[in-house]
């Protein structure tokens, strides 16, 4: 069975596996005190061209976003977001166990816009309600679509206006940057803080949290011991984001997977069918009659994702580093046969 | 220069990475849904003779306390551990960070012992004071003691008599099973819980944490997910401890470990010096001149660990999956030199 | 100005100040162990007809929801109201601060119902969303709503059911029980806890905590103490809540609060204006114009609860122990001027 | 029987009563935007002559202890304190509650210096344990003993040089103040914030929270209403502070309150026992017999403070605002009896 299910089925790049082979018996120091970490983080500071930033890996998204978001809360502070926004929907109340409200406005398509934030915040009252303090997107987001650079500076802007603070959850990253225009330096320049995906994007696991506002870095690694997420062999994470960025090894990865979806999704139209929602990154959401469903299930993976009604749901198909070209090219071959 | 700083300065065993590659391109579920995981599952019951354990894959020792300890009490209960227990003096208050107070007793070997335990519950005052739950110990300790079987029986049983759960950190288990004589299935009839660490022991990353009371079993994965402690390629996590549990792969590590602990210390007391305390585990704290720290600093990585007095300091020396016997030897022979 | 805003703008029923006058000097026991307190909880228990209810009295109703609701949950636990519910809407994050998301479904009249209940059931996920295991209600709502008896049975039913616990939020609990059928005994055998509330009923301060379901009383104390509401001087709370619940004092105070927003609701009625939502307890909401509201600000103080359109809005209007029948036919009257 | 077993054993001062009485009809804001706290406010503020201070009124010790330090600390910082002091020991980890580590000291007196503070934070590891950021001291402390204002000063000259916060808990201020030289003033420039006890100094309930660094004032009020603490008739606090500050009220009860503990200490001395400690505030603790304690309880309430060997225990006995001068000879006329 070949499985669409999610981005994070399979093992690591080869060229991530080499490296720790051909590292494996060299002594280095721990909790991130290691050459390979401090590698990396050089690598990554210059693609943002941002020699300032504070970056520091972890082995999850859920991880890297409770610490970072409870680092910066004070106690009465709450978060924003969408309510298909992953720490409010899919983390097991993460946010919350850290004792912080995550405040939700709808978006259809799961993007937050500065309208959006502006209708919330206008109904927020003094003392009874919690004070917002952090806006938190993802992108690529939870529905397969993207932010282009003009939505997030816009975004950013409307932030700062208002005394808040923007973190961009980068889970899948390379492929949400890849279907838009968004750069390394816009994410520097505007966003507060954000993580870039490694999980999903060939490594074995690992996010880098990467802290733009310098007003935010002091003592963060405290909240890394405290949370769990500081490791004893930080050398692990060091190395697969170094060879993450060397070169353009991350976004092309991102390219490749976006590149797969669009010939997936191609393929899926070609047969009739259309989709939840557009996408151009590596989810895609075409709907399906159930009786279609139930027959690609024998011989691929994937998530029911939504009922749309008595004859059809949405589907999610989801890309990954090593996604074949064969295995594209037969899901829809399939979906041709069972329609 | 050589480190004996600790024993998570090298990489992984090399079955590890050899189990990495082979299986890299093999699609597998996601959250520990992986077949690595099942199969590491089944052989850590086996050799605990304990087929309704719950086994539980976490990339770190902090991770693992913070996780299991908060997801069993309640919010006005209390832990009980030694001054010198890590989460106590080490973890930057991540089990205060989820709520609970950690009381403490002053043991001079770093072991808990039913009277100690008995002498602390004594004192304990209704409503006013939190309810002791959790009795917390580590195996080896952080002094580089170990429990032996009569005392971990007579600690739980204690525990049972008071309505204390047990709970056992083995960030450096095989080291302390090997100096003593608790079995695996000492582990699984007397402690309610213990983790069993991966990264100090040959592996990359990784504890496993084994709950054997089922009381306290349902729902764990709930908290590991909150925690960030929920990997998506759990899959990592799952082939080393499979590696590790195959044969006596994870007890001969710590026999090895121990074996070059002893040698080193060995020669050091050939060398004509004194033990801050008594180990048999893989770490030893010889009490040396600062003048001699000084000299031995050049060429090897050390902590000093505790000032002893104008003269002298303890230092820890830590011994690893992978140090070399001529490592050893090279420290004990430039030690003489410096005498 | 005669205000209008709330249920909490005077002090306390003389029988309140008396009682305190006369036992001033006599000594008692501190957190609760005084007579008063013991003496409130049996005529409390009788109300219920329920010997075994575990009664604590706290400061405030926040304080009420925080504590009780904490201690019950597991970490990992949520709690379901609708979106109007105090503790979501108002109470600055109150719950969550204690680790805990609520989870919420929308409910025109800001009452919840088994099938709306039901329907966010289904769609709860397995270990990546929070294990919903109370659900909590107020009565009288947050919209002057109330529940019969039946919707409360039902409502009850159905939590057992799904395995999930029924909190009722009663900080205007003798208004609501006014307007409708529901007796103590049903607050008794229909909900895992409830809070009569005190505060907002008479009392210079003070909530009563019920705890009905025998599991969730032991220990209780300790949230209490946990969470600083645990006064020395308990006598206070204790002497209110026996003059309460002496004879029918607390219930004929939600009569006359009733009767006095009966009377205001039938004359702004008989002005031409309508109501925002049908209320028969002591908040009603009339929809005003926007000009009419102005000209009465300047002699009355209300809150403007939402804006309707362009013309008109609806306010708050609140009766309480102490709203004089006069204060009721002035404001009528000048509203009827106003038109 | 009569009791000296706390300070909150009675009512409150009849002035309080009074007050209650008098403006119980008369309709004030809720939540503290009553006139009466604004009038406490404006009195605390002239005694401390510092016009900028922030005041919060609050119900308990606990609770201002819990939000007062939680407002202040970001996650992975923790206070110090001595192990006597009232938040580590008799708090049912409410501080712990709310994330945070209390780091203790061992002080015989139960006394805080700078030396002591100095040997605990010369000590402390970077990441790896959490970063001091609060010293928690009491006035008086929970031996009964006080503080000069030498000892203050130089204390917070200390924190301020390491960068530290200085609290106090004033639970007992009145007493502690008068035992030693310590004015209003000096409580102003020489802690960050404090607390003036009034449940145990003549109030029904009520602290008052003082925060004299500007840094730490701005949006206080949310923490309040987070922790339950802010009351919606705030009048009830507003009141008994405006009654406790008008003229001399608050520093002559506890001049009175020492005064009644001396006499009952000279007459404790003149029947020829010891103390455990010396004290002049309003808390002693003599050492007698276990025989003579026995003989003692029969007619009057104490608590048994700490046995001190076969023979001998120290009891506590405490005066309050309304301790009579008859139930002091009394006592120690029975004392000499027993002997």
């Amino acid at each position: 069975m070949i499985s669409f299910k999610n981005d994070y089925s399979e093992g690591a790049l080869p060229a991530i596996l080499h490296a720790l082979a051909i590292t494996n018996e060299i002594q280095q120091g721990g909790y991130g005190e290691d050459d390979y970490t401090q590698e990396a983080i050089e690598l990554i500071r210059e693609k943002l061209n941002s020699p300032h930033a504070a970056i520091h890996l972890v082995s999850g998204g859920t991880q890297a976003n409770l610490t970072f978001i409870s680092s910066v809360l004070r106690p009465y502070e709450s978060v924003i977001a969408v309510t298909t926004g992953h720490i409010f929907h899919h983390e097991t109340g993460a946010i919350e166990a850290t004792g912080h409200k995550i405040e939700t406005v709808f978006a259809k398509d799961g993007k937050l816009s500065p309208s959006l934030l502006a209708s919330f915040i206008d109904q927020v009252e003094v003392v009874h309600m919690p004070l917002p303090r952090l806006v938190y997107i993802s992108n690529s987001t939870e529905l397969g679509t993207h932010y282009l650079r003009a939505e997030l500076i816009a975004l950013y802007e409307c932030c700062q206006s208002k005394g808040l603070l923007l973190y961009l959850d980068g889970a899948r990253l390379a492929s949400g940057m890849q279907a838009g225009d968004i750069r390394y330096e816009d994410l520097a320049r505007y966003t507060d803080a954000f993580y870039i995906g490694g999980t999903k994007n060939g490594a074995l696991i690992g996010e880098a949290i990467v802290i733009n506002n310098p007003g935010l870095q002091e003592y963060f690694s405290y909240n890394l011991k405290m949370r769990g997420a500081l490791l004893a062999k930080g050398r692990l994470l060091g190395l697969q984001f170094r060879e993450l960025f060397k070169g353009d090894t991350y976004l092309s990865i991102g390219a490749y997977m976006n590149e797969m979806a669009m010939k997936l999704a191609a393929g899926i139209r070609e047969a009739g069918y259309e989709f939840l929602i557009e996408s151009k990154t590596n989810q895609i959401f075409p709907v399906l009659p159930w009786k279609v469903i139930k027959k690609m299930e024998e011989k691929y993976g994937f998530y029911v994702w939504q009922r749309v009604d008595e004859e059809c749901a949405a589907i999610r198909l989801v890309t990954s580093w090593n996604t074949r070209l064969e295995a594209v090219e037969q899901f829809v071959a399939d979906l041709k046969t069972c329609s």
